[in-house]
């Protein structure tokens, strides 16, 4: 018996916990795993009676016969532990625990989980939960939850599968799916993941035979490097996996501060992270439910430039309020033969019009994707409304289709033939970006680089190491000499720039520890009193040539707690920041996703011949965003974090007048 | 017999063209009007046949008998003047035109349509469309309309109304609405807009018993002074009025263009008209449908702050994916005794619990708003699910409630007692955003302000002759003179700017009309040489004191061809256009409404104290910024558009460097 069996298709099941009243949460699994067929042998655990819901039950685990699969643990938290035993005991391979009070529940139940995880794992049991609502399989009919979603009658089958970090959400994405027709194969709450995590679940779900596309609800990712594992593998197994993320505007938070790290922000790491590992990501929760067809057996588009779909209507404006919506995340239309931009039939249209229409476009080179609307009659005529569609040849394209009434049988007629369907306008626009911007996971360069060895691996480096470092990387910066007591002499040709050295100081400039243009040697002088006076610390003065050029890029690194390397890429000065003007991407790159990286910047296209303006040296910029990024490939990765702002970009090549390191120790 | 009376509740209806082929779309009215039990009179003509749908039907209107409040027209194109004739020759007072192939098709369609207005004006009688849907009144029965959607049984009556540039839309919404319970009273399609135009029927709802809230598709706006007063007076009656525009995307494509009008953008001139109108704007389509119980009986909040919005819920990360969308929008939580943002009740909650945490929020003077978000439950025991809702004290404050799964009765049930409920996690963020930023309509000033005698007031002004308007207005501008042939002589201190004045240039930096920091009076011959050179035209060089700040700002007014004079602030330089960072308001503006607009605008945070920069004097900025904007109030407003790019921000005042402004005419 595999993991995946156990887990999914169990043929005996222990409820631990059962309960007699109806009315209690506890009671539901038996009545789930009864309604919906379940064909195994169900075994009630329950310490007080001997008959649960009219089934037999009983005392404990140990007193229980045969074999069994799968524990479903649903009494108090203290008494978690004695289940578990009892589970090892009796060499049940898998237990998901609903009950809470771990750690969601603060330090002393991190430490709680923390041992029953260590016990488990002694045991040989594993462990789905605990705080999970637990597993379902549609086409199994192994309904083995707490959701009270499962009280529908008829669950429909289907091939999409889904992870969650929410309970909730399992059954509102069985719910919502089922309200239009989309069928589930394995609906999975994992809690707490003390134990079995979303990537271990991504990866059995990438080896499922039933399993065509997966869905993933996150509040957080415990284990990127495990989760990008295997989200490789289900890209190589041809299955498409989409994340619905929480946390987009702590972004906003995030920003505040003001180095890389905070920059980055957890969501826009993240962002980076889920398109690195080819991860589709939507932006709205009803597309994670609807986008499953519109994925199905299709590969990453890996589109270089901006997609265009063309538009099929019988209604001008229920398709505009789609293409409004495409427009804004960059998408062009197509139409062919049209001096609109959409191919409006009018409600006039027949429905061999409408199909001719449709099949033109689908076989069209000029598009990628096409998108059809249907107006008032999907209510009440579904069957004559998305004849058309269906009569299409509706695989040869990536179709989305957008009823702009209430039309829920239509919605099951298309999703029945594996059609994408959408209820919103805007998750039908969301769904659409989210394919177009699909990429395949991105490789990353493994080959180890060297760390200077003159260089200390920890502390904050000063910024003259700084630019030893960045120098080391390839990287050009400007010429600078270490003025130090009591002479503070200097060979630096007038006009410099001069600046206190001193590891303490992470902003500079708030902390008047720059001096720009200074003229002449009395004028340096001046200066120097000045700064040390401001910065009494400093041990020394660094002194540098000034340097002008076409514009200012920040280039930074950082090894994020959740995702790992990263790097970034983004106006200079302060527009990173209050524009949140960045690309980002796991590190390393290679110069030619360093140069996709500058093009998502805004603010660099005042070099890009923006009004005629003169171009900057745009492949430098990616050559020294490349090197940056290599900081991911030292040993051990000491650098915590790395950051060059400004990076002056010029008509030929590019030069770092400000250099930040810290290492992780 | 108002036009009101006519237009919603006919005793009698003429149907031109009515079918007898229940296939056609002109079949639909009578059916429709039949099926939702019309109690007036129904008049079928059919210039083929004396019977319909086996009901008796007239050759032509004028055989008809009795009197006729309203025709509808489905006649093709060219014989709708004929059946307008008839209309007149009987006394209609009011035709609805379904017929197209007017406004809609082209230059020569929109002659026919003048002279059907024309005509229809000299005979009394008011037009809907062409191109129109029709009218439907719920509580009235009257379903005068060939929209599908009207197939459905059993409509339900409410107090909400909605006017729809888009036929569809009119089923869209209606349908949507039936599906989750909310009811709708006046529903109106206006087609092309000929005669009755949006504005009129706000005008009309304004005063309908009937009508608490008015909702608004729009494709454009046709008459923007007319609509701001009909919003006013839905104002003035307590009936909030909410818009739904398409055409937001295009602000991309106005973006690519450089001077104020092209920034301002159709679709952020059109949200500050809204705003300045009182109209609340929603981004979501489903928003529209589902916000008027949020809304209904309530005026603007006007908020000065952020909006705290309080937290109940069974499920935290369904709870979460609203709560994640809020913060997008700059809305904060409250949570009175818990750590978390949220107060999560956790599965466990007893109703009684859920109405006492509910009505402490209601209570509180901490929220402005509060979140019920509900769980898997409200599918299938929704009376158990929502009661604790309907007990709280729900009126007391704005209360949205989110469902996560499929949950058709528990919306219809909280629908039914006026409470808002939301499908999805976007919508209900969306229609809480809309509510807080909902302001009370601005009052614009009107005292008239004098055109500088020594001003031209057509053509292109040169740039010195730009500066005397804004001096006029004002606002200081850097020091200037006007050298001419052949010396060239000023008396303007070294450094100085020199530029090329033309009024035929519209950007000068990129014409090369323009030369900075020009050091002494030899450079200043060199420079004027080269500038004579590059732009030939120039009738002579403005010499300029150079300026430096802390900060640069864009400040522009614009007689918006859609909504009228408007005027805007924005980051310097390049910023406003690159990252679309301005305010937009109606012109004029007051100082304290120019402050808001200041506040609204990312790039002078430099100025308002971060990272501890010095801070600029934004009190002048706002006193520019009004200044500006009371070219709204010269008599004809003969301005086309002014701007100045930039004026400087500095630590006391402010002063313009830069100065455009180009007339009507």
């Amino acid at each position: 018996m595999t993991l995946a069996q156990a887990l999914f298709s169990p043929r005996a099941v222990a409820l631990i916990g059962a309960s007699g009243d109806a009315g209690k949460n506890s009671a539901r699994p038996l009545r789930f795993l009864r309604k919906h067929g379940y064909a195994g042998r169900i075994v009630p655990i329950n310490a007080s009676r001997g008959e649960v819901q009219g089934e037999r039950a009983w005392r404990s685990l140990a007193e229980a016969p045969g074999e069994i699969d799968h524990a479903f643990v649903m009494t108090p938290g203290d008494s978690v532990e004695r289940a578990i035993e009892e589970c090892g005991a009796r060499g049940v391979p898998v237990a998901t625990i609903f009950s809470d009070g771990f750690a969601d529940a603060g330090e002393e139940g991190a430490a709680r989980q923390a041992r029953l995880v260590a016990r488990a794992q002694a045991l040989g049991v594993r462990l789905l939960g605990p705080n999970s609502m637990g597993v379902v399989d549609v086409p199994g009919r192994v309904a083995l939850t707490v959701n009270a979603v499962l009280e529908m009658d008829g669950l429909t089958a289907g091939t999409t599968s889904f992870v969650s970090q929410s309970g909730t959400m399992l059954g509102t994405v069985l719910s919502r799916g089922a309200a239009r027709g989309l069928g589930f194969s394995k609906l999975v709450s994992v809690g707490n993941e003390s134990d079995l995590g979303v990537a271990e679940l991504v990866g059995l779900l990438a080896e499922d035979p039933a399993t065509k596309v997966i869905l993933l609800f996150l509040e957080t990712v415990r284990d990127a490097g495990a989760l990008g594992i295997a989200a490789r593998k289900a890209h190589a197994a041809r299955k498409p996996v989409v994340a619905y993320k929480l946390g987009r505007s702590q972004l906003g938070a995030a920003l505040a501060r003001s180095h890389t790290g905070a920059l980055a922000g957890e969501d826009a790491a993240l962002d980076a992270y889920f398109r690195d590992c080819g991860i589709v990501r939507v932006d709205q929760l009803e597309t994670l439910i609807e986008i499953a067809p519109l994925l199905a057996g299709r590969t990453p588009p890996n589109l270089a430039r901006a997609a265009r779909v063309a538009v099929v209507t019988t209604t001008g404006g229920g398709a505009a309020s789609v293409v409004d919506r495409l427009g804004m995340s960059g998408i062009e239309t197509f139409a062919p033969s049209s001096k609109s931009p959409i191919i409006d039939l009018t409600m006039k249209a027949t429905a061999e019009q409408y199909t001719a229409a449709l099949d033109d476009l689908l076989a069209s080179p000029g598009c990628d994707g096409v998108l059809a609307v249907v107006g008032s009659s999907a209510q009440f005529h579904p069957q004559l409304a998305v004849e058309p569609i269906l009569s299409s040849k509706k695989n040869a394209k990536p179709l989305a289709v957008f009823l702009t009434p209430h039309a829920e049988r239509s919605l099951a007629l298309l999703a029945a033939s594996e059609v994408a369907a959408f209820r919103a306008p805007e998750s039908c626009a969301d769904a659409l970006a989210a394919y177009f911007a699909w990429r395949a996971p991105r490789e990353l360069a493994a080959a180890p680089l060297e760390w200077p060895r003159e260089l200390p691996r920890r502390g904050r480096l000063d910024e003259a190491q700084a630019f030893a470092l960045f120098v080391s990387l390839g990287i050009e910066v400007a010429r600078h000499e270490i003025a130090a007591a009591p002479g503070y002499a200097h060979a630096v040709e007038y006009p410099v720039a001069a600046k206190a050295l001193s590891q303490d100081i992470l902003h500079k400039t708030e902390a008047g520890a720059v001096r720009l243009g200074i003229a002449d040697r009395a004028a340096f002088d001046r200066e120097v009193r000045a700064l040390l006076e401001r910065v009494p610390a400093a041990r020394a003065v660094l002194v540098q040539e000034m340097e002008a050029g076409l514009a200012e890029a920040i280039v930074g690194y950082r090894d994020d707690p959740l995702v790992g390397p990263i790097v970034l890429v983004g106006a200079g000065g302060t527009l990173a920041e209050i524009y949140a003007d960045f690309a980002l991407r796991l590190a390393p790159v290679d110069e030619d996703e360093a140069a996709a990286m500058i093009e998502e910047v805004k603010g660099l296209a005042i070099v890009r011949g923006y009004r005629n303006l003169p171009r900057g040296d745009l492949r430098a910029l990616a050559k020294a965003v490349a090197a940056v990024s290599r900081l991911a490939l030292v040993p051990g990765r000491p650098v915590a974090e790395a950051e060059i702002n400004p990076l002056i970009v010029k008509s030929a090549g590019v030069v770092a007048v400000d250099a930040l390191a810290v290492m992780k120790e």
